[in-house]
């Protein structure tokens, strides 16, 4: 019996999420059902990151174990051949038996992106978040400085939230724009339900005006989620990378 | 009457190219459906550009006449409340009735897309060739000058080509590399029928290394199709922009 470790890229606009529910289709059925297919034994993949409905990654990561004799880094190129076009392996490989992907120190990455011009890009319509009002990036850098150490981040989750502390930790909170795309890159040792979506929709309020940027460090203080703003949908979101420690 | 211009992007992915097809969906068609419903008269308009099935724009043109009362600016609004999120006007506005996208100099820019890394990514499925194999940028770059100029590009247009001459004027040809994307931005005076998909398909195999950069001047005085290159897939192909002179 071997442990394997994927990291998984998809496309989640046609998935209910990663995590299993019954009668819906997650990124997590759908990887658990080939796995099945290709090894012959019946497979549940444990994952580190439970996005979202409609959220993507570039870098979710997720174990296995499985008695198949077929190398580790293989199973990448055996996978990617039975999944959908949606969902593509970019790594495997063998991991220590005890490695849980969830029971770790870590830093991950994610990346918000908003479509920030007068009309909507086609290309542009899966994993961008259109957002036609002018944007101050400036006011929107000076807000997220607020957010970056270790604060109780009760007011950027959701009240669905269930967790033992809402005491988090950003190490960096970058906002840039490149052409007509304005982009919140969040690394913190964990995120709440939502929080990242929360962040974004919080940002965009001091990006046109309706916030004075320290206003973010109010709401952070308040511990109240109706002070923050809205939940970013989940469109813009994008899991980018899960590093371990 | 009053004739308007529209400037279009679309996803090609779903589509049968630009121009009306019997039993295909093709964007003039939806576009003429649209503004047929919208303006209550029928509207047939006049493409600069017909795209291919599954090749993609950010700013194809089109006009159209009409007695309608709306101004010249306010099409653009109107009609991507009715359009499928995979075509979306960017810019209306209102010319001279003797305008003709096709009967007047233009410059005009396509990108070709290759995503070139070990594995796709679901994100990028779209809009980008995959290939997976090295790549040399600085092999294309050479290559690509001599496509440069005045020059008879038999050799880089289908045989399908219908047309009184195959002479073409290519302003510039740069090829780039952002991250695991490599960009070929292609700008002329007029493209002969796939000729920027045979460029892009020629460039490949001169960054692999199978052709010598040189081949490419060789191939252009041929004036022989089969010694170019294989013409690249729709899919990495957009029509960047018509510039009106």
């Amino acid at each position: 019996m071997k442990r394997i470790k994927l990291v998984v890229a998809y496309d989640g606009t046609n998935y209910c999420g990663w995590q299993i529910q019954p009668n819906d289709v997650t990124v997590e059925k759908v990887l658990n059902d080939k796995l099945t297919k290709l090894l012959g034994e019946e497979i549940k993949i444990i994952g580190a990151s439970r996005t979202d409905s409609g959220v993507h990654a570039l870098g979710n990561v997720a174990v296995f174990d499985t008695n198949s004799t077929i190398p580790g880094d293989r199973f990448s190129y055996a996978l990617n051949t039975l999944l959908p076009e949606d969902i593509r392996v970019q790594e495997s490989y063998e991991v220590d038996q005890g490695f849980h992907p969830r029971h770790c120190d870590t830093k991950k990455t994610y990346e918000y992106k908003i479509l920030n011009r007068q009309f909507p890009l086609p290309s542009k319509r899966f994993d961008t978040y259109f957002f036609p009002y002018s944007l101050d990036i400036a006011k929107m850098q000076d807000a997220a400085k607020y957010l970056v150490g270790e604060h109780d981040f009760k007011s950027f989750c959701s009240a669905r939230t269930q967790t033992e502390t809402t005491i988090r930790t950003i190490y960096s909170v970058d906002v840039s724009r490149s052409e007509d795309v304005v982009s919140i890159k969040v690394t913190g040792n964990g995120f709440l339900y939502n929080m990242v979506r929360i962040i974004a929709g919080t940002l965009i309020q001091a990006g046109t005006g309706h916030y004075e940027p320290l206003k973010v460090n109010a709401v952070l203080e308040s511990n109240d989620r109706t002070l923050a703003g809205p939940t970013a949908p989940p469109e813009g979101l994008t899991l980018v990378e899960i590093q371990y420690l």
